[in-house]
């Protein structure tokens, strides 16, 4: 079992409320697992010395929310939807369209392509949700690539009414075959609670259906409007409700309540040129935050959390602090995860050294590729 | 001499308005310059053959307008501006008083720094600013620095009054001795005309005694809030006025009739919060608009021309094709240089091979590193 100890640490951020940032410190990896975290005069021995000379080092990021398994590229719709004029091809239906098209090779190709895109911008853990296929073979086909990459799959078969078929039908199909193929390879239930997407009573179905199956509850909830998205949540004890950019006082007091992750996607509202959500109102009553990116090819294709943490503390008035706490211990809250997040002894050695003496360099800095090397489960991976 | 043929190219984005993009493209550069551009079934033989697989390929951006010769962080300062709470520590005065006190070796390593991430990023043409040292020596020694890095030296003595200073005996030092001793070294003379810093009288007088000494006048101009600054680079027939956020009807109407480029900063706007420049407003007025990064450590320390673009996109209503245009061609019109900016027979062999397949990526996929190579006078820089 190879030991690795990190010395020369200008700044440790931990993201554990316990010791927060250590300043000019050491971390030793075994075996994978954070072993022991100090003063750089007092690290211990190790098989292998790694000076980072000055540099700060974070958790590596938790990306909580993605849609990684798709084909197809809407570059037109985006640069239409910038310049405020009518695109009607796009949406969803076509992502659908184009995931059907391509056979499991090439998804699984471009989801690897993703995924290491992630972790070129320090990324370690992933969530992937399916939601386009919408079939019983290619949702199950969908979370089966998912899983080659990430235990946090995702099934979204409740992503949008597929076109030609009628909303009922399609979630006694989502809630009875296509679970059934599905579950397997899935651990969390998704539904997009939205209007023109499922209402309440149909989202309320397929979670309920979803938590039956033995997957855990999670939910696409007040992105577009006011919904009852945020309240199914907490009624159903979801791990996360995700977007919250329109919240009524009740949704937030709700989401305070039932300890219930709100998950912001800034990316998002970047990319549709849409408002933020409210972080501060949020942090402010007590809620738990997450941030992630929403990748997906439709309304936010970043895969980048640094450009999420810069958008946090620019759009959404969270301090450095705050965001980047979303983005890594914030982002394990949301996938029910005690392993990653943070940097401390028993935890995965996941992590990322940073070209930057602090960790507030990532908003300092914004867009600048900062991520110097990224170590996951022990290992230099980049 | 050794030539280059690049096939492959699914979008060759050529910033010249005569084709401007061109799809399934080749590009041969031979003797550091572009010799054809085709169709890449009609591409000749050459020495070398690279085959860039479907990515797009871009001019090397143009950044006309960053401060890279500088010591000190100013992380604190930015972590409490984006808190709203004060602080009074900070200012160009803590990096005029680091930069002092750094010496010239450091000051190089750090210079070489930036230009390095920048050239990662895809820049390939830079303007360097001196405004950090103040005394005849320091600034002196900033613009023999940024000269071992670009021909595109500015002398900006006229930053700001150094601390303890009087105005006018300042304004005496720079448009005399320290003029005198940097106008070696410089190509350019810039003056920060704002209230606060120097004003219409003083600007002029900088930049006319600058013009005596052979160098071509740029302004920072109109930043902070409306003021004479675009109006005096007309009269003044600067190359550029840049910031341009506070605008009369008439500054527009100027900055249309003279030829002078608006050279847009949305970084900094970015990194203080503020209000984005109207770019819609310039453009349809006909002016001629740059972006660039304004990289600096107070005001905005992105060094990243794409996220200058997706911003441009997002922020200021410019297409995609306006904002690369602006990041290429613009920035080159903002230096006077014909040989760099675009891709066209006969100039400078600059291009980026994104890991995209359109230029549009650089905005519809924000914060992500979508840069594979760079090439620098026909050879591979990156
Ligand atoms: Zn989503
Ligand atoms: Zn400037």
């Amino acid at each position: 079992m190879t030991s690795t100890v990190f010395i020369g640490i200008g700044q440790l951020f931990t993201a554990d409320p316990e010791c927060a940032e250590i300043e000019d410190a050491a971390l030793v990896a075994e075996g994978g697992l954070v072993r022991w975290i100090g003063r750089s005069a007092d690290a211990p021995a190790a098989d292998e010395r790694i000076d980072v000379e000055g540099r700060a080092v974070i958790p590596g990021f938790v990306d909580s929310h993605a849609h990684l398994v798709f084909a197809g590229d809407r570059t037109a719709e985006f640069a239409a939807r910038m310049a405020g004029e009518p695109y009607t091809a796009g949406g969803i239906a076509a992502t659908v369209a184009a995931t059907r098209r391509a056979g499991v090779p090439r998804l699984v190709t471009t989801t690897a392509r993703l995924v290491a895109e992630m972790l070129m911008q320090g990324t370690t853990t992933v969530e992937i949700k399916s939601g386009y296929g919408l079939t019983v073979t290619t949702e199950r086909e969908s979370l089966e690539i998912a899983a080659q990459f990430t235990p946090e799959t995702t099934f979204l078969g409740a992503h949008v009414v597929p076109p030609g078929a009628g909303a009922d039908d399609y979630v006694r199909l989502v809630s009875g075959p296509m679970l059934e193929a599905c579950a397997p390879f899935a651990k969390w239930v998704d539904v997009f609670c939205e209007r023109g997407a499922f209402d309440e009573d149909q989202s309320r179905h397929v979670l309920t259906q979803g938590i039956k199956a033995g997957l855990a509850p999670r939910v696409h909830a007040n992105q577009l409007g006011p919904g009852p998205g945020v309240r199914l949540a907490c009624e159903l004890g979801a791990a996360s409700a995700d977007h919250c950019t329109h919240l009524t006082d009740g949704d937030v007091a709700a989401l305070a309540g039932s300890g219930v992750v709100a998950t912001l996607l800034p990316g998002a509202e970047f990319s549709t040129r849409s408002p933020y959500p409210d972080a501060r109102r949020l942090l402010d009553a007590g809620v738990t935050v997450a941030l992630a990116t929403d990748c997906n090819p439709g309304s936010s294709f970043t895969s980048s959390m640094p450009f999420c943490v810069a958008l946090a503390v620019r759009e959404m008035r969270m301090t450095p602090r705050e965001a980047m706490w979303a983005a890594t211990a914030g982002g394990a809250r949301a996938l029910r995860r005690t392993d990653v997040g943070t940097l401390r002894v028993g935890a995965r050695a996941d992590l990322v050294v940073l070209d930057a003496p602090s960790y507030v360099h990532l908003a300092y800095r914004p867009g600048v590729p900062l991520v110097a090397q990224v170590w996951r489960g022990g290992r230099q991976v980049v």
